[in-house]
Order: C-alpha cells, then sequence, then structure tokens
C-alpha cells in the first residue's frame, strides 16, 4: 500500500501534507490514471493517522480533479495525459483544454456577487466621466498608498460607518487582502511570530506560510480567540477578524477586545491585524464597532475589502496603519507602486463621494436579509429541518448549519457535489481536524440563485435520506 | 560634526545607508528644521568615505524634500512639524496638506505616458463593450494566473512578436511586475542567491532586499552582465534584461546569451529571470529576439508588463513560467487570487485580439522616434552639443548623455531641479559608485512635452554655463 512519511512536516496540517504526496505522486506520474487509491480506514491505519486526515486529502484531491470516485468503489486517479507536463506540442497545432470551472446548480460555498447585483449602469457611467474628465490625471503614478482623493474618501467612509477616525495617509490601498498581507509581513518583518485564527479562513495560512514566516493556531472559544493561548504561543502579530470571524461567525465582545489590546500592549514589537472583510453586512442588531476606533495606542491594523460590498474580481482592498507604521511604510517601502488601476482608483473614489456605495451596501445588506431569509424559510418547510440546527445567522452572507447524519463530511460533500450542490463542512477550517466539529457545514447564501433554492434544499435532503 | 557607523551595513549602498541615517535622524526629531548639514567634502572626510557617496545619499533627501538647499550656502532640513507624527488632530478639523508632486517643466527621469498617447476612446468603448456583453464572467473569479481568453490573447502576441511558443497555462497575469517578482521569490525561495546588474533598475533590488533574500551585485561589460563574476557569485537566479539594458541601452549578443543558458543549464536550482520591459520599442535595425525564444532547457522565466506599451498607471505585467515551474506554481500557489480587475483583462483581451494593440504600438514607435529625434536635433543645434556625447539611441524611450562638465552629477541635477528639469545621472543606479561613470544623464523622452524640448536643452546649457 501507499505509505508517506509525516516527519519533519512542521506546522502542515496533517491533511494537507497527504494531500500534497499524493498529488506529487499524480503530477510525476507514479500513481498514474486509473489506479484505485487505498481505501480511507485502511490508508488511515497503515499512515498511522485519523480516517478524517485521509478523508480531507482525498476531498481536496476530488475538488481539483486530480482523482474522481465510484459509488461504492472506492477513488480513483484521474487522467492527466494532456496535462503541462505532456511533451510539448510543436507551434501553434497544440491548444490544450481550457480549465474550465465546475458550474454548480448552488453554490454553499462561493461567496461570489451575482451579477444582477453588481452596479453595471452607474459603474459604466462614473468610468466613462472618469475618462472624459481625468485624462491627465489618469496617466500619472499615483503615491504608493494610492489615489490621495480616494483615500479621502474612504476615509470619510470609514468615519461615517465605522466610526473610525484616520488620515488619508495612514491608507494604502492594494490589488486584494491576500496583496496586504504580503506587504505587511515585509513591514513588519520577516522574523516574526505570526498567530491566526484555528479554524480560520485557510488563505490567511497559505499566504504566511508562502512567505515561510512562523506560524501558531489559536484556538478559538465562544469570545474569539483565547488569550491564555495567544499568550503563550509567543506571537508578535495576530491576525483576527473581531467583528464576524470566519467561518464560525463569532463576534468578539467588547472585554476581550479589550484584553486583546492589553496583549499588544505588553511588547512594542505586538501587533493586531484587524481584518473586518464583511461588516457591512450585520443583518440583525447593532453594528460591532471596529477593534481599530477603541485602539489609543496604535496597535491595531485595519484591513478591509470591497469584495464583498462592490464585486471580488475588482480587486480593491485597503489597509490602515498606525501613524508610525505608516511613517515606516513611507520611508522603507514606498518605492512599491499602488498595485490598482488609477482607472478603477478614480471611478472608486466618485462612487463613494457621489452616495452609491452606500445606496449599493443598504440594497445588498436587504437583498441578503431576503436571501437569508428565503433560504432559512426553506429549510423550515423541507423534512431536512427535522435533522439540522442553524446558528450565526445574524451576520451577513453565510451561517452555520449542524447536521444529523451518519455520514462523514466527505460523503456528504460528495453526494451533493453528484446532484449539483457545492458544500463545505466546517472541519476543513480546522489546522488540525478535531472530532466534535463534523458534521457543521458553512451556508453561504450570497451567490445563490433564489429561485434554486428550494429545490436546492430537496437535494440536499436526497442527500441524507438516500 | 554628524557621524554614523558604516559597520555591519551588509549589502547595502553606501550612499543608501547614510540616505538612511540621516533621514531617520530627521523622521525622530534628532535633526530639526532648519539645521545646517555638513559640507559634502568635510562629511566625506569624517565619515572616510568618498563624497560621492555624500553626494549621492543628499541628492536622494533632496528629492524626497527631507532637505533642501541654498544656493552658495549648502543643505539644510526641511520643516516636517506637519508630518503624520504631529500630534494627532481630534476629528474632522484635520486635513493635513495633500502630497503634492513637483511639476517639472521637462522630466527626462519619467517614463510616463503622455494622456494625449493613451487611446482613450478605444479603450472606452472596450470597456463599454465589455461590460455590456461580459456580465457573468465579469463577477466570476478567474484562475489564478489570469482570464484564460487573455492569455490566449497574451500568447499569440508573444508568437507573432517574439517569436516565443508558450502555452496560456505558462502565462500569469499580475498587478506590475513588481508583484511578480515577489511571487517569483515565494516560487523559487527565500533560500535562493538573487543575482542582479550592477549598475540596474534599482526598484528590482529594493524588492529582492524587501524581501529579505540575499542579493549578488554583478558587474557589467559592453556584452551585459559578466558570466565569471555570475560564476564567482554563488547565484541561484539572475535578473537581467538582456534586449535592452536599463539604465545603459546594452543589448546582450547571441553568444553572450547562450553563456547564460549554460550558466543556467549546470545546475538544477538556476534560472534567468528575463525582464522584457521595453523590447516593443527598439527604434532602429532588427528587433531582438528574446533569450526565452532560444531557452531549449526551460530554465528562462519571461516577465514583460503593458506598463511601455499602454500605461503603467493600469498595472498589467505577465510572466511566462517554464512548464515545470508553471506547474510547480499551480499546485503551491494557485491559492492567490489574479490581482488585476476582470474588467481590466477582459478589455485588455478586447485591445489585443482586435489588432489595437499591435497599431498603438506602431504608433508609439513612431511616436518615440519622432520624439527621439526632436531632442536629438534640439541638442545638435544648442552649443550645448559642444559639451555632450550621445550613446544607445537605438532603443526607446531613452538614450545616454555624457557631458563634459566640471559640475558633480548633484550639482547639475539641483542646478536643472531649479530651472524645472528633471535628470537623473547614471551613477546613481550603481550599487556602488564608481568614480569612472560620472557625467553621464539617462535622457528619457517618453513624457517629454514636444514644445518644451527646445527651451528644456536652452535651460540645460545654462546650467553648465552659469
Amino acid at each position: 500500500m501507499l505509505t508517506y512519511s509525516f516527519h519533519d512536516i512542521g506546522n502542515t496540517p496533517l491533511y494537507e501534507h497527504l494531500y500534497k504526496c499524493i498529488k506529487n505522486d499524480i503530477v510525476n506520474g507514479t500513481l498514474t490514471a486509473g489506479m484505485k487509491l487505498p481505501s480511507k480506514r485502511s490508508f488511515a491505519a497503515n499512515l498511522g493517522v485519523s480516517a478524517i486526515t485521509v478523508e480531507n486529502a482525498y476531498a481536496q484531491l476530488l475538488s481539483e480533479g486530480y482523482i474522481y470516485s465510484l459509488p461504492k468503489k472506492g477513488y480513483y486517479v484521474s487522467d492527466f495525459s494532456r496535462s503541462l507536463l505532456a511533451p510539448p506540442a510543436s507551434g501553434e497545432a497544440d491548444t490544450p483544454p481550457k480549465e474550465k470551472p465546475p458550474v454548480y446548480y448552488a453554490d454553499f460555498s462561493s461567496n461570489q456577487t451575482r451579477p444582477e447585483n453588481f452596479p453595471f449602469s452607474v459603474w459604466a457611467k462614473l468610468m466613462r466621466e472618469t475618462m472624459q474628465d481625468k485624462n491627465s490625471e489618469l496617466m500619472t503614478k499615483p503615491p504608493c498608498g494610492g489615489i490621495y482623493e480616494l483615500r479621502e474618501a474612504i476615509a470619510g467612509h470609514l468615519r461615517q460607518f465605522r466610526d473610525m477616525h484616520v488620515r488619508p495617509e495612514q491608507i494604502f490601498i492594494g490589488a486584494g487582502t491576500e496583496y496586504l498581507y504580503g506587504l505587511l509581513v515585509q513591514l513588519l518583518g520577516f522574523d516574526k511570530v505570526y498567530a491566526i485564527e484555528n479554524p480560520g479562513y485557510e488563505k490567511i495560512d497559505q499566504i504566511y506560510e508562502s512567505y515561510q514566516v512562523s506560524r501558531r493556531f489559536i484556538d478559538m472559544d465562544a469570545q474569539g480567540i483565547r488569550i491564555d493561548r495567544l499568550e503563550e504561543s509567543g506571537a508578535d502579530v495576530v491576525h483576527i477578524s473581531p467583528s464576524h470571524h470566519f467561518p464560525t461567525g463569532i463576534i468578539t465582545p467588547v472585554s476581550r477586545r479589550y484584553e486583546l489590546l492589553g496583549w499588544a500592549a505588553r511588547s512594542d514589537s505586538r501587533y493586531i491585524v484587524e481584518d473586518d472583510y464583511d461588516s457591512e453586512f450585520r443583518l440583525t442588531g447593532k453594528p460591532i464597532p471596529a477593534l481599530q476606533s477603541i485602539d489609543l495606542l496604535e496597535k491595531v491594523i485595519y484591513i478591509n475589502t470591497f469584495s464583498k460590498s462592490l464585486t471580488s474580481t475588482m480587486r480593491i482592498s485597503y489597509m490602515v496603519l498606525p501613524r508610525r507604521l505608516a511613517e515606516e511604510f513611507q520611508s522603507r517601502m514606498s518605492f512599491y507602486s499602488c498595485t490598482v488601476s488609477n482607472f478603477e482608483q478614480y471611478a472608486l473614489m466618485r462612487f463613494i463621494r457621489e452616495g452609491y456605495l452606500e445606496k449599493h451596501i443598504n440594497r445588498m445588506r436587504n437583498y441578503y436579509h431576503r436571501q437569508r431569509d428565503t433560504l432559512l424559510h426553506a429549510i423550515k418547510k423541507s423534512p431536512l429541518s427535522s435533522f439540522v440546527m442553524i446558528t450565526e445567522e445574524d451576520s451577513g452572507l453565510h451561517f452555520l448549519m449542524k447536521i444529523d447524519t451518519g455520514l462523514s463530511d466527505t460523503e456528504l460533500t460528495e453526494r451533493a457535489r453528484k446532484k449539483g450542490l457545492r458544500l463545505t463542512a466546517l472541519s476543513r477550517y480546522y489546522h488540525r481536524p478535531s472530532g466534535n466539529v463534523e458534521h457543521i457545514f458553512i451556508m453561504n447564501y450570497s451567490s445563490l440563485e433564489t429561485e434554486h433554492i428550494p429545490e436546492a434544499i430537496r437535494r440536499l435532503y436526497q442527500c441524507l435520506a438516500e
């Protein structure tokens, strides 16, 4: 049977290591098309890991198309003869098949904006006006933090909606939060220890790993990240989303927030990265103030994005640095060009200044409210309702659904996939999977087609009943 | 007198270290507004460095506004009381002055596109069509390398204009070459040693430094980077621009290219980064083939940008990875989202597909040809012509001008600045300044206003004659 070593894998989660080993063997041809992979149970016993580890590795390989499954038979290696590593064809005749992502009937994992919700006509108008009026500014290299007028507009927006009082000079615009995380490592130091939430948004971990900095995975309790664990981890920088944790939805209360600021205050090198990725979309109750707004010691680096409030395909995010770090960025890293197009920076400036952003957020909040209610209603009316428990439904765009089933997360995910549904289990977001988080699924409703919701829930119920 | 230590500064150029020391003292208030800095000669003697080192440090501080100069008096610390580090004003009353870049009568250092040269009406049309036709694709997350159809269009362009035969899957689009350099460090490894050209484009060094990887500065000869020096440097990766070196304009001949490929072939970990930043704008003679096009061992990573062929303010660049590295990127780093907006990717795809890029490049090549001739003619007609020697004028956008003068590079640059001219000396691009590259200036004509050229040359001559 296949055997892989789990020695010296450092901080890499077990399932991820296993997934990479198998993938490598598929890519380099050791495992060939059509080969059957070992059953999860016997493979796990052979490797000395839990069955969940193998399951998660297989799920990842499945979702990326490296393997496929046959009902009641098992998992098989996909055909890779048309891959990039096949012998090069000469000249122009060579047209490999396009990378076509699968299309789902209902995708509960995606946070994409639906095309009908993007304000195309307003955006087209603003872009047209931008090109008419700004000919010479459009061709002028902006400061490294971005176009000053856009940073002013963002500062105004933050004052109005997050009670944050910051100067435009503290705001740095970049092509996506992923890019900004990388800038932060360069600013704060490769020698620092970075703490991230467990469970958490997996890309944060992947990016810190790609920058080869030391990471610590800090457990959460019902109030957010645990301060005792954070303290003993030896971390310098902690990366959190206190206003709406992904994926659990936990909101960190003010007492824990002050404890976090207290933790940061105990050493000069400590900083808190506040990832405020969807604070605009709290659907019920008062908005949660930003941690940054109660930070008097200038220890909080605030990050937000227009991915949720506009579209993730435009790639516009920003960070607000404490003044000392803003000065340091300016002095050490201002050689970097701003990564967002001038054209879109000026259009976005108008979008904010002329009140369109506020209107759009209000419209989207109402839309998500209705979308959530439609989904909750469909579940309630379905026989599925006797098998599920729903939590954290007050914030926008997703909630958690615990399903009472004997199926493993991988089995249910795979059954759903065959019915055109894309589901992601909460367990996938843990650094090391633990037993008690099985059977909980993240239900993201932002990209669902409203008319598909009842049928999607019917299909989900079928997955359990089969 | 001010004293700074030059111990333990590693690879940092002397002038850069001195510049940073002084800047820190200005920012932290040790040197206060209005204080006079030591004269270059006595400061150099005191520090045990050459006068050129002090000159270059002062020139950098001048250009960033940290110090100012008074004729026949010397250099003084600027007023920084309105800086970010001043006590925070409360609430909205606080509106610090905008960062306003100086406006030059003629800027020989800028490579910005002139607004009248950007194809605004075509771009506006394509953007409008993109928003009309692509509603749903615009909201769909593209693969990490970018929108497939754009990568196909770029592959077609490279086949036609650079005789490069690459698959769209090898092309990775990113928000500027600076961003791509960072991805390459993550892909090739933080433990690798990176060799860069001396002299060279300073940002390349700054980015590798910001990623804290080991750098080696390799001297050039008339054919490009020296292979003997490269071999003895112990470098794994060499970053070069063989088709048109910046700033010297050197074109690496085919013999040296094969030597470079030979160097790369001698170890698995070796790679060549070919930065082909302005190959479209060779004005005279045959186009220079890309190194990538003669690379059979897949050792060349090709990088290019639309900064020169369209505008640097849109931030669209790409790299072509050898197939094995493309696979590795896909498997290890495909979690990264593409950093360029879908809107601009689709508009650019149409721009290339519908032949506009080719037309635009031809138009710009003619424009730069005329612009260069106007500048050369103005120099020839001016008394300046008896004091200058021009080299490397066949490639586009800039040439070198050696000026016969007793003025130091800093003095001349500063005199020119006062007359509204921005000049950059070749010596600024050397890792460690050496004596024999004084008095050579980079004359970039891409952003000049044509009507300003004769007057600009008149003023430049005045600087010498004063």
